[in-house]
C-alpha cells in the first residue's frame, strides 16, 4: 500500500528540512536563504517569462562548499540550479524547486598571467570587473555584452555567450582554455587547462560550456586574453539594404580581416525608434536610408591607420553602389555616438509595444537572403507587423525582432508569437541555420529544439547527460 | 563446460569469415582487404613503435558505408580502428586485431563557401589538397604541418593537430564548425554545421576532436576559411639562450598581436645538425649564437608594411640585449630559406644517433624556465646527451628531442627512454604542463597519462567512453 499524498508531502518535506540543516551545516546558515521574500530576485528573470520556485537559495564561497552542496543535494535527491547574474533570457536559470546555486561569492580572480595571456577566474565574477582587471595589465579580455555590468562569467559560461566582438574573438567557447567543475555528484574536475596545446585525452571543458548548468556547476575558469587594441575606427554607413549589405561585408573582411572587429546591421525602422527613444541620439545622417552598418577596425598596433582603411574600402564600396552615405567617427566622443545608436537598438523597442523576438543565425552567405525572405514571410502573416531585424550580421546572427502593429494590442499580438515562430524557425532551418545563436535554449526553446535539431544529435545529448547525471539533478527541465 | 581453446578460436575465425563476408557484399569485395601483403603499410606507423594485426582492411567509398561496417563490426564484436593517412606517432592508428577502416575513399570536397568562409570535406581528403582548394577562392586553410602531403583532415581532426600556424589560427579544433561521425552503433551524427553561432545544444564536436578515434569515425568536417595573407616579414634572429626569447616574443606580441603568425625557437646544436645534414642550408650569420627564433608577421592587407614593423620591434630588441643579430628576408625565396632552417630539423637529428623525444608544453610564461630546468636535469642524467630543444615557442609548445651521446651506441642510450621521460614530464607536470602537446596519447603515452591526468577528468572521459561506446568497438587500447 503506497502512502496517502498527504503522508507523502510530509516525508517530502521532512526531507528537505533535513537536507537544509545540513547545508547550513556546511556552508552557513546565513547563506542558506529559505524565505521566499529574500529569495523572490531569483525566482524570476527580467523577461518574467516563467517564475519559479525553490526549497532555498544557496551561496557557497569556495568550490569546496560548492561540492558539499552537490554532494548532500545529490544524496537527496534535491535538483540544483546554478545562478550567476540572472540576466538570462531563455529561461535556463529559472528554478522549478530544488534549490537555487548563487555563484555569486564565488568572485576572486585567482590569478592574472599577462605572460601566458590568461586569467584565471572564479564563476562569480562580474564580467566588467574581468574586463577591467584584463585592462589593468594592458590586455584585452574581448567577451563584451549588454548586461556586462551585471551577468557573471560562469552564466557566460554555461551558456557560450556571444555579444558584439564574436566577429573578432569568437564566442565564450573561444576565450577559454580551461575549467574547474563540480560535478552532479559532488566530484570536483580540475580541468583548469593554462596552455594552447594540450592533447591529453578528450575535450572536457567543451561539454559543459554552453550545457546551461545541465551537467555540473562550472566554478572557476582559465579565460584568454588578447593584446589591447590602441587604435580603431569606426564608420556607420548607410546603404539599400541586406544585399548591399552582405557585398560590403564580403569587401570589408577580404581587405580588412585583420582588424576588422564589428560588422552590425539596423534597418531604418528600428533605428527610428532609437532616434524616437533614446535619450542624446541623433541620425548622423541628412537623409534617411534603407539600412545601415556599424563597422569598426581595431588593432594593438598604434601606427595602423585604420580610418585610411576604412575610407579606401568605403570609397571603392560607394563606386559600386554598396555605400549610399557614410560616416567616419573623427574623435573617441563621435565613436561613442556612433555606437551608442547600436548600443540602444533593444530597448527603443519596448516603448513602440510588444516585440516577437527571434536570436536566430544562418550562413553568412545566406544572411540577406534570410532578412529578405523571413522579412516578406512575416509580413505575409501580418501586413501592418513593424519589422526589426538587427544585429550581428558578420556572424550571421540576426536578432529578427518583430514590433507590433501600431493599433494592435499587446495581448493580441502575442498570441501570435507561436505562429511567427514557426515562419521564422521554419526559414531558418531551411537555410542551415540556429534557432538559437547566442541566447540558449533554456525552457523557451526546448520544444523548438525537438522539433529541428538532427534526431542522433539529441539522442547523443541525452545519452551525456544520463552519463554525467543519471539522476537528473542538475538544472532539470532545461535544454533536454 | 566451456570450449577448448582450439573450437573457441575456430568459432572466432568462423565468425569473422562471415564478418567479412558481410562486409565484401557491403561494400565490394575489391575493398576489403584481407591479404596480410597488402596490407602490410596499414600495419605499422613510420616510426615503427609497434606493429599490428588486422582481420582486414576495409576501404568504403560513403560515409553510409561506413556506417554499414560500424553496424556489421558492432553485431560482430569486432573492433574498428579508423586510419587516415597513417602519419601519428603516438601508435593510436595501430591495430591490435579487428578491423582497419581507411578513410582514403572519402576524399571529396563537398562544398565550398567563400562568403560563409567555410568549407565541407570528407575525412579522407589530403591536407595539402584542401589547402589548394582554399586557396582556388582565394582563402588560407592554415592548418600546416610537415606531413600535410600525406595526412588527411580526418587524422587531423581526430589527433586536434598542430603544426606551426596554432600561434595565429589555433589549433585543428579550433578551425572547426561542424562535423559529420559514424557512432560505434553505426547511427549517423548530422553536426555539420556552418554557423560562426549556434546554441542549441550541447557541444559535441569537441568530443570527437583529439579522441584519436575513441569515440567514433569522423566522415566529414567543416572548416573555416581565413582570408589569404598576401604579405609578410620573415626574420631569423639570434640570441642568448631561452630567457631573451621570452622577452623578445613578449615585445613581438605586444606590438605585433594582429600579424604575428610564427614564433619558433631552436637552440645551437640543434640548427648545426640542420647545417651538417640539411642539403643547401647554410647559416644566415657569420657568427655563432646559442640561440635562434624564426618569427613570421603576415597580413591579408597588401599595405602593410611589415618589414618596417619587424624592424622597429627587433631594433628595440637589440637595444635591450634581447637580440644579439638578426637576418630579415629580403625576397620570397630568401624567406624559403629561412623557413628551411625550421623544417628540417627533425629529420636532420637522424644521422646524429637515436633520439629520445617529447612532445610538451607548458604555460608560454614558463616556456623558458622549462628549457632551462629541465636541460639541466637530463644534463644531471647523462652529461654527454646532447639536448636539440626546438619549436612552436608562442605556443609554450616544444620539442624537447635528446640526441645521444657522440660516443654511445643508440640502444644503450633507448634504454634511458623511461628514465628521461620521468625527468621531463615531471618537470612538465610541476610546471602545470602537457605530456602531449599536439601528438595525441594513442599507445605510447597511456601510462603516462594515467599518471598525470587529473584523477576525476580519467574518470569522466571513462564515462563519457562508456557511454559512447560501452562495448568498446572503437580503437580499443588507445588514450584510455
Amino acid at each position: 500500500m503506497s502512502p496517502s499524498p498527504n503522508a507523502s508531502a510530509a516525508v517530502v518535506a521532512e526531507g528537505h528540512s533535513k537536507l537544509i540543516t545540513l547545508l547550513s551545516d556546511a556552508i552557513g546558515a546565513t547563506y542558506v536563504v529559505t524565505d521566499p521574500a529574500a529569495m523572490m530576485g531569483r525566482l524570476a528573470e527580467d523577461r518574467g517569462l516563467y517564475t519559479g520556485t525553490a526549497i532555498a537559495l544557496l551561496r557557497p564561497a569556495s568550490t569546496d562548499e560548492v561540492a558539499t552542496c552537490a554532494r548532500l543535494c545529490a544524496a537527496a535527491g534535491v535538483a540544483i540550479v546554478p545562478q550567476g547574474g540572472n540576466t538570462g533570457l531563455v529561461g535556463g536559470g529559472v528554478a522549478n524547486g530544488g534549490v537555487i546555486l548563487a555563484t555569486d561569492r564565488l568572485n576572486r580572480v585567482r590569478d592574472v598571467d599577462p605572460t601566458n595571456a590568461t586569467m584565471t577566474v572564479e564563476a562569480g565574477c562580474i564580467l566588467a570587473n574581468i574586463q577591467q582587471a584584463a585592462d589593468a595589465v594592458d590586455a584585452l579580455f574581448p567577451l563584451s555584452l549588454a548586461s556586462e555590468g551585471s551577468c557573471q562569467i560562469g552564466g557566460n559560461l554555461a551558456t557560450n555567450a556571444g555579444g558584439t566582438a564574436v566577429l573578432r574573438y569568437g564566442n565564450m567557447r573561444e576565450l577559454v582554455l580551461g575549467l574547474e567543475v563540480v560535478l552532479p555528484d559532488g566530484r570536483v574536475l580540475n580541468d583548469l587547462n593554462l596552455l594552447r596545446k594540450n592533447n591529453t585525452g578528450y575535450d572536457l571543458r567543451n561539454l559543459f560550456i554552453g550545457a546551461e548548468g545541465t551537467l555540473g556547476i562550472i566554478t572557476a575558469a582559465v579565460l584568454k586574453l588578447f593584446p589591447k587594441p590602441v587604435t580603431r575606427a569606426t564608420a556607420f554607413v548607410a546603404c539599400d539594404g541586406p544585399d548591399s549589405a552582405l557585398a560590403l561585408y564580403t569587401r570589408m573582411r577580404a581587405q580588412n580581416a585583420d582588424t576588422l572587429s564589428t560588422f552590425e546591421y539596423v534597418e531604418r525602422m528600428a533605428l527610428q525608434m532609437v532616434l524616437d527613444h533614446a535619450h542624446g541620439c541623433t541620425d548622423p545622417m541628412d537623409a534617411v536610408h534603407p539600412a545601415y552598418c556599424l563597422i569598426e577596425l581595431t588593432s594593438a598596433n598604434a601606427q595602423d591607420t585604420l580610418d585610411a582603411r576604412m575610407e579606401a574600402v568605403l570609397e571603392a564600396a560607394f563606386e559600386t553602389g554598396e555605400v549610399r552615405d557614410a560616416v567616419i567617427g573623427a574623435s573617441e566622443s563621435q565613436k561613442d555616438a556612433l555606437w551608442a545608436l547600436r548600443e540602444h537598438l533593444s530597448e527603443s523597442q519596448k516603448p513602440e509595444g510588444a516585440s516577437i523576438k527571434h536570436d536566430v543565425s544562418v550562413p553568412v552567405s545566406r544572411v540577406a537572403d534570410f532578412i529578405t525572405t523571413a522579412k516578406a514571410a512575416c509580413l505575409a502573416h501580418m501586413p501592418d507587423m513593424r519589422p526589426c531585424p538587427f544585429g550581428h550580421f558578420g556572424d550571421g546572427n540576426l536578432h529578427f525582432n518583430l514590433s507590433r502593429p501600431k493599433n494592435m494590442d499587446d495581448t493580441t499580438f502575442l498570441a501570435e508569437y507561436p505562429a511567427f515562430n514557426r515562419i521564422v524557425h521554419d526559414i531558418v532551418h531551411e537555410m542551415h541555420g540556429a534557432i538559437s545563436a547566442e541566447h540558449g535554449i533554456g525552457q523557451v526553446k526546448r520544444a523548438e529544439l525537438r522539433r529541428y535539431k538532427d534526431p542522433v544529435a539529441l539522442e547523443l545529448m541525452q545519452q551525456l547527460k544520463s552519463a554525467i547525471d543519471p539522476a537528473n539533478i542538475m538544472n532539470p527541465g532545461k535544454v533536454l
